[in-house]
């Protein structure tokens, strides 16, 4: 899963965490040395920036506009892709975004289905999709999808169907589902040129078996280089190995569940774990209670050292 | 159900449709004429605006400030109350947009939950609808809440206990869910200077047994002059005939839903109904298919004729 | 609302629960002081036996025949009807409850949709519905739907749709949902000689403004007499009255609602209120725990003593 | 991935159709050519009966108990494993067949969560299975899970937990379940003598990565011979073997699930690949529709011919 010489997206992506001062305000001054820790400590070769981990849609599109800004720049030359979410409920700040995202050079951008109103047929998104890869002709364009945050359950094999006829930029899909029928159908169905990366951490050995060609997530802030390991096993063959290393990231997000596993929660435990300040998440998400956050850490500490 | 001295809301309120260009701009221009028909001809006292049926969602902050505008200054004496919707996903916008319906006289404001991340508990839902209300800290505030398309599932008579400690300027509810306990509950909690507004208008006469001071809804767009009949004759004792026009809007109701009811389908509905030139919905909301228009008008003046 | 010549069903009916010993055997000598327990101290006029306040769906076929023939003997002459529900999973068991039901002389029966496998359209679901009718020729037949339990969301009015073409016997619908619209089409639909019967109890006073014949429900075995009361006054045209008490009864339920309102606890509130011995509930329905219990008998007193 | 000698269940069992007569009878006369056809076309070394591909809910406990006999008689001696579903909604009826399922000589039993009452706890479930357990107490007992069909979404590793202290015969589980999380922590915990069975055919390879010890499913009964290639390639490293026979097994499955894939749908198509006379299903199934026969049966061999 070496980096492809084609700009192919493979390996292990961070969907990263938004920065905010301790008054609920972006913070890029963060964003360089977050860059740096998931190059030098987590073995991370991408970043995904503006996703569902760093509570896109709890951002305006001007605070959008400078965190991507900041992060393409300061990943260039230490990351192999930076892919841009340029989602949004309204189609007309996607496109703006879209057109951002080219004239700051991004690797790429993608796009959730809007989930407030939700589109009624895979005909009903492609064509919503089209509209926002319209404004960033030359970007390769992912599609992403989440279920378990959209509740948008068209099926993705249904939206990729000849999709470069209509998205000529096409270039793959992030894929947060736990519906491997689907997912197997897309990995199928995928052209040569095309990257299926899966996105649901605790079970990417399973997408792994199935073709899955990288993982985008938010546990490999912290966990990346576990996974990294894991990776390798599983391209060796080593499936004992590689299902040991699933295993202790399952039992960490387990535990996490139990405990309220949302962005709160997630971001500081990478902050416990990096030393990164990271602020609070922004409302409605809480931050993290003291006592889960002491738990949580424990945990990983438990499971990884 | 006469509007009262103090400004509370009580009677019918039409949630307004956004109307747009043919190419999918914001059309203002249609917005004298739409105020006179509701007045004039559908008998409604009030407008919500930029709300779920105005595809608020699909719209962009800027796009919504030209409209909120708009509505405010043809509504200026014509309507007794013109309430603007300003929940967003992103609370920076909703505070943005409820600074603005402050500066431009709007009557009131109403907020939405977030429902991309999903608030966890009551208490994280009012922290944020909290910091939106002090973003306007002079204008009358309205909780909306819609589980059919948010998803979040708050009992809002958690959200409402001793709510006035928190955001003083409460002024009551859009309820636009099908949960009658809960509903029956906020009734009782209530207090006189709030009002209860119910958004399921084919079950409207239920939530006025229920003690609704008010109803808020699209289908008053086009079918408001029967329902303030249907009202008058609930509130005389005459529920045989409240039901029996009640019937007919389910009547109608319950074949568009056939059809696949949605934005589309009943913008179209109302075009055809008015003559208002209102355009298309917006990505990722579809066109009314046309035969599909055809049929639904067929219907509607079946049963209204 | 008074018992019609015809034998039409109105009024309200109690679900009832099933005695059990301690041991968990079927309890029968309980159900004579039941039905006059009923009768004289809660004003209520029929029963619908083995539902889900029954736990039906957790006794066998031959516990099942037992208690309906207890029941059918011990109502004769003291309630003007006596329903049995017969539904489910199983075709057979159906049809046999049915023939069985004809034998001791009930009123009528009732059958819910099979639940494990879901009927896939409402033609699926009148065939079941048809052949179930077909073992039972002379009784009047109820269609009994509680999609809360079954999810089965096949609209109603869509089951009746000429029903009697199928099922000569049909007589009503004992509706417990809270979808107002699909019930509004039913009693709008429904013929003279059929009863649509409400079972949600927190929310009945919205279905009798929509023109329900009665009531079937839980609650009724201990709060029957208050809502006689709410029924009278709604009839009397007196709305403030009936809200009140209709608000009363949803303060209870949304408190055990809030307590994790089950059988479990449902029963246990019987028990302390009638003082009959119910005995515990059937797994997997786990019996009240006791501090639970002594809360909702203290919450029942506040509200109606 | 050799059966054990300790009679540790693995590899592929048949989750099998129940064969009616024209009539809609139970048809005992087709079990021995059934399981004749398993062993020799199929491949298929163990038989999983009465479950949910049985439609076991749609029958009487009459109808299972002669059901089962005439399973384990004449899989005597042919499969390795034949395994008794006796879960019932109803735990006397679930005792009752337990107990018959020790008397015949079956290799386990199964049980699946009462789901019309729903567990609202694991300590209910537990209690629940262990209750029938007892009713059998020296025959090795599984847990299955599935919970597209009954809305029981208790994480199975919680229901595991410590669990021979309660039901000493505990052997395993049939996870028919898509969250690989709650799956690869069944895996993780399991003790060497438990079988973690997966039942999603479309992903079994993805539960093979993760530590599946074998297979429980419908489409066995007729691609049997394919998965045990695949399950050959996949023991012996070869990835991309065992997911080219997977992905096949995807596009008959996405295939049927367009139709509407069900019993009825599933049943029809393993007649048509086996030719033996397995009869209609019974209601609320609807039979396959002839058009649907035909398609369906094309695509299979399309596909595997």
């Amino acid at each position: 899963m070496a980096p492809a010489a084609d700009g192919k997206v493979t390996g292990l992506l961070a969907a990263t965490f938004t920065p905010f001062t301790a008054q609920g305000e972006v913070n890029l001054s963060v964003i360089g040395p977050y860059v740096d820790y998931l190059k030098e400590k987590q073995g991370v070769k991408g970043i995904f920036v503006n996703g569902t981990t760093g509570e896109s849609m709890s951002l305006s599109v001007a605070e959008r506009k400078v965190l991507a800004e900041e992060w393409c720049l300061k990943a260039k030359g230490k990351m192999d892709s930076t892919i841009v979410h340029v989602g949004c409920m309204s189609l007309k700040d996607s496109q703006d975004l879209a057109r951002h995202a080219a004239e700051i050079g991004a690797d790429g951008i993608a796009v959730i289905s809007p989930s407030f109103f939700k589109p009624k047929s895979a005909h009903a998104l492609r064509r919503f999709l089209q509209e926002v890869a319209l404004a960033a002709p030359n970007l390769p364009f992912y599609y992403y999808t989440i279920p378990a945050f959209t509740g948008v359950n068209v099926p993705v094999r249904d939206v990729i169907e000849d999709i470069e006829k209509l998205i000529p930029t096409f270039r793959g899909v992030k894929f947060s589902g736990s519906d491997l029928l689907d997912f197997g159908q897309c990995v199928s169905y995928s052209q040569p040129h095309w990257s299926v990366l899966y996105g649901v951490d605790e079970q990417l050995l399973a997408a792994l078996a199935m073709g899955a060609n990288g993982a985008v997530g938010s546990t490999y802030n912290y966990m990346g280089c576990y996974v990294n390991q894991l990776i390798s096993a599983f391209e060796t063959g080593d499936l004992v190995t590689a299902r040991t290393i699933q295993f202790k990231i399952q039992e960490l997000v387990g535990y996490a569940i139990k405990l309220g596993f949302d962005i709160g929660v997630n971001k500081q435990l990478m902050m416990e774990v990096s030393g990164l300040p990271l602020g609070p998440p922004r409302l409605p998400v809480m931050p993290c209670p003291p006592n889960h956050s002491k738990l949580i850490i424990q945990k990983y500490h438990s499971i990884f050292d």
